[in-house]
């Protein structure tokens, strides 16, 4: 415990300590008691101010979230790597962008990434604007600077007019801001609700089995639930964690405080079962070996086998319905 | 016309004759007459009977079409220059696969491709059967040898589940021919009736704008329907044509025969207006453009601005609806 103890600077939820000593079975009102630790998704993650959610805005941003002429080989697009066949991720280690290069770290869902407080796994974004035109950028990513990629976009009437339309009285609206907005709008509309566990939260006393509920049980009383809690199952703060054969500095590289050294913001793990590989490297592939990693490093435990097979049954039961989304029509 | 009869081997079909001194201004029942120069789009193309079409084979060839990870790069899948959201194609001029690396030539449509006689610009498959396995192997496509292919699917159960449901009785299903079958079986269903040239055809006179009809009617008469003919506006034969700034010898690499030199299939008409750029490099983006070049080229005439923009209109009647296909969810 001391170890989650400073991960958590010294604040160790009292519900957790409470329920250290929790049982291994449990009738329905026991487990019916720990929806107190748990939040269902809201059906949109919180909306800013300065940029409203609209339909004109999201249709605009679906169209750019899967143009790949704003890609310096013309082929690829946020959803090469935020594939809505793949859990709007890659399921490979890490990410291959432009020419085949491969990035550091693995990819991450953009699944209910509206509900985070930070983005990249190194936290450099606040939010969803911030994080949306760097990919574009990136030389191992999209490989297009953004005036190009507006030029691109400008050839388009169809682009005109959806960019009109999405921002009204704008002299020229095609600016990288607004396809920063549009990109994000769009991106808060990719939420999973209806999981199993969701359903369990709100009432529903058979969504989930048996093994999935000790799961639940047991991932509050060995304290994951200390980084991963609240509505998207992470603090959205930065952890040390050094995974085996990754020498990645994670949130230093940010910061250049060395406090955070090797730390990373924790992921999400809503739909975890489907977002494989895990890690900032995407190094381990099965959710048990993620699991006993975990356990050992963050919280100084070694689990039980039956334990492991209850947690993973519980982050099997946090997958939700995919966003139901169609091929945009591309001018 | 000398051009045009020798490029159909000496036979100009009667009908194309016949309506060369077609009038440029029609009443509704000339226009009516010139149905019988065309064919609506079937609801399905041929089937052969080695393999049939069955909702098992199409579901996994769906799955298989859009699986990056039966590339040697993990991100590349017959959808990333068959692009759902670009008219099944990539609207760049060359295709751009594996490392980035540019072919040689435009990536035809999917769409409506089971009813051409050969597969590939230059006809080297005769179906869509032969066609499918070689993007997957070409290393500057999708660059994974098929045994590996082969492996990497049997590490899913679910591929294990799909592949045994759309052969059963079958001791080992995961073979490249059956991934061939079921590629095959999945691209016969991407389909795109109802454009309003099919419903013109079927009796609706309204389907079609006056300057589309006019366009038709120019389309017949000139000669354009001599190799664009048939349900798919393709003779799925080849044909000379040296497009400027092009070396590519097309047929005669695959046959070896000087007489085709040069010589490409004829591609099909049908959402022409959604599948630019054109022509087997892709230089050309305009339809304006590649009128009056075919016409120069394959017809020795220079078409007026007018008969021009007919035709283009025409070609707009072309585009039917999209196929319907969702995002497949793979494991």
């Amino acid at each position: 415990m001391k170890k989650m103890a400073r991960m958590l600077g010294g604040v160790l939820p009292a519900m957790v300590l409470a329920s250290a000593a929790a049982v291994t079975t449990a009738s329905a009102d026991d487990y019916a008691s720990y929806r107190a630790y748990f939040e269902p998704l809201p059906a949109l993650p919180p909306i800013p101010a300065n940029n409203s959610l609209t339909p004109e805005k999201i249709e605009l941003g679906k169209m750019l979230f899967f143009e790949p002429r704003i890609s310096g080989s013309g082929v690829i697009s946020c959803a090469t790597c935020h594939n809505p066949a793949l859990g709007w991720s890659d399921r490979i280690p890490r990410a291959t962008g432009h020419d085949g290069q491969v990035g550091e770290r693995n990819t991450p869902t953009v699944l209910n990434s509206g509900f985070l407080g930070s983005q990249f796994w190194d936290g450099r974004e606040p939010d969803l604007e911030g994080q949306a035109l760097g990919p574009i950028e990136a030389d191992i990513e999209m490989a297009m600077d953004l005036d190009s990629a507006l030029t691109v976009l400008s050839g388009f009437d169809v682009y005109k007019e959806k960019f009109a339309a999405a921002y009204p009285g704008q002299r020229n609206p095609i600016t990288a801001e607004n396809v920063a907005f549009a990109l994000a709008s769009f991106q808060r509309t990719l939420n999973t609700p209806n999981s199993p566990f969701d359903r369990f939260l709100q009432g529903d006393d058979n969504a989930m089995t048996e093994a999935q509920k000790r799961g639940m049980v047991a991932f509050v009383s060995n304290g994951c639930i200390a980084c991963h809690r609240g509505v998207n199952l992470s603090d959205s703060r930065f952890h040390r964690f050094e995974l085996p054969g990754s020498t990645d500095q994670g949130r230093f590289l940010v910061t250049g405080d060395e406090g955070d050294m090797f730390a990373f913001r924790t992921p999400t793990l809503r739909n975890v079962a489907v977002t494989y590989p895990y890690f900032n490297n995407g190094a381990v592939d099965s959710l048990e070996e993620a699991t006993q990693l975990m356990a050992r490093q963050m919280l100084g435990r070694e689990l039980n086998r039956r334990t492991v097979n209850d947690i993973v049954a519980f982050l099997n039961a946090l997958t939700g319905d995919m966003p139901d989304v169609s091929f945009p029509a591309l001018p």
